[in-house]
């Protein structure tokens, strides 16, 4: 099997390169094309999950693929940006069908939940396996969310619990093919797209927990040249969480554990979400009035 | 140093992530944002190169990266779009200074010289050197080209000279550093953007040459449901490709070698490019009258 035969039978397949309103033209030419609602932008996010840093190797492709593109479309979400479409480059060490046909529609799987196609890609030949996607969304011109924004005296929010992703890991590390329990959390972040359009004119910034809570509204402190004072008996964690590792260890994994996915965001006051504490005069996170000692996810 | 300030450092140089007026949020948000001209479409490609795959691991980091950046920007020149802004994934084996310094400048050298600024990515820690870049350009809506639309009577063309990344490809592995004589196509294969936007009305079809022409025309072929003769004798050779690798292995390059990212399209009539052959009734091409024998760059 040659690169364009592999394309047009597992990447090119109707179930993950479906056509919608906004794509011109898909997989097949030297470039896709894409075509963006009146008075909206555009809004891209490219990751790359590379084996046994990202994702165990041994895990099933299909957990895999629904992971790179759940962890790709977050981003989005931390925009307040609606899909369109993605692309794919995926560096394989060798062509193994039925690996490919799961990975493939395990892709299928999360593009049709969110509406977001595949419509280009690259695959190479290497070494490892090396996943990289890039999300196309769009957002009414001036209401996407940003990190920067966020003002003294507005509150901090998190969509949901966190934790369980980090949680997950020692499951995940140990039995790479259960993506059962807290495994759930760490291979199906499901994207929080509509909560984020639903924060279009609400939240003042945002952005989504990929690194650990702490490093990443550290990032809001940042952009928006404010400090945070976030209360650990308010951060969220789960029943399962807490029953699996404990209620302090959990705290450490929703401070800095990472994969969480979860969107972080600020807003003078908001209907959604779980307030965790409030913007402040200063430049970084202290939680309960400390700084945290903890770091979140290095990438180096 | 971490993931933050390598990005801070080498890729959010002025250099490099410069603002023009399609880009709305560049480095160091969630999304990047873009924004298109009225009645444009969007037109990206995604593309991959591996160490010692796709280009030599020992090159000048300065030369890999203007090829990375040249050889997807070739793909907007095929398409008649015009360069917006691009995003890179990087996979690194380690952080080396020197090496990120150099590469960002080269990438900086072409991102300046085609007006195409670096505006988001991704760095990641793997075993070996992986880039990955996707470019991103806009098109009046309907005027861009592709692989399908060339007709039975419309001549075929080539835009330069052919043969000669391939046939600089003996000097690149024996003397990755040099990047002179015929290595000099090869790893500033400057992209045909004004060529391809002045192809726009004019060409019925249009692909950049990478894996070797017959191959690639072959893609027009299949996409348009025609057939073609090429005429050996009409594929335009470097007098330096002649003068290197003689004129029969200079036409072997020219038509399976790969690496070229010259333009070949059609047209009923042009008065840009070469003439190399005609649009027939058939399904492939056809040289001197009958099916060549060697193939193009087989990317497994």
């Amino acid at each position: 099997m040659n690169e364009f035969q592999l394309i047009q039978h597992y990447f090119k397949q109707a179930a993950l390169s479906f056509p919608n309103k906004n794509v011109i033209q898909s997989i097949g030419d030297d470039c896709a094309e894409l075509d963006l609602l009146d008075n909206h932008t555009l809004h891209i996010s490219i990751d790359t999950l590379v084996e046994d840093v990202h994702f165990p190797k041994h895990a099933n492709p299909y957990d895999i693929a629904a992971r790179a593109l759940c962890v790709s479309l977050s981003d989005l979400a931390a925009a307040g940006a609606s899909p369109i479409a993605f692309t794919l480059a995926i560096t394989l060490p060798k062509i193994d069908a039925d690996w490919l046909s799961e990975f493939s529609n395990g892709l299928a799987y999360i593009a049709q939940k969110f509406q977001c196609p595949l419509i280009g890609g690259d695959t190479t030949k290497g070494d490892a396996l090396i996943i990289t996607i890039q999300v196309h969304g769009q957002c009414p011109r001036g209401a996407s969310l940003k990190r920067s924004g966020a003002c003294v005296g507005h509150k901090v929010y998190v969509s949901d619990v966190l934790g369980e992703g980090a949680g997950a890991l020692k499951q995940v590390l140990a039995s790479p093919k259960n993506s059962e329990g807290l495994a759930q959390q760490y291979f199906y972040p499901l994207p929080k797209i509509e909560y984020g359009i639903g924060l279009r004119n609400k939240a003042s910034s945002c952005l989504d927990v990929s690194d650990g809570l702490v490093q990443d509204l550290n990032h809001i402190c940042t952009a928006s040249q404010v400090g945070m004072n976030v209360y650990s008996e308010n951060i969220p964690l789960s029943d399962l969480l807490i029953k699996t590792v404990g209620k302090e260890a959990g705290l450490q994994f929703a401070l800095s554990g990472g994969d969480d996915y979860q969107l972080a965001y600020t807003a003078q006051n908001c209907d959604q979400g779980i307030c965790i504490g409030e913007v402040v005069v200063g430049d970084q996170v202290l939680v309960d009035g400390a700084v945290p000692s903890a770091k979140g996810f290095q990438h180096f």
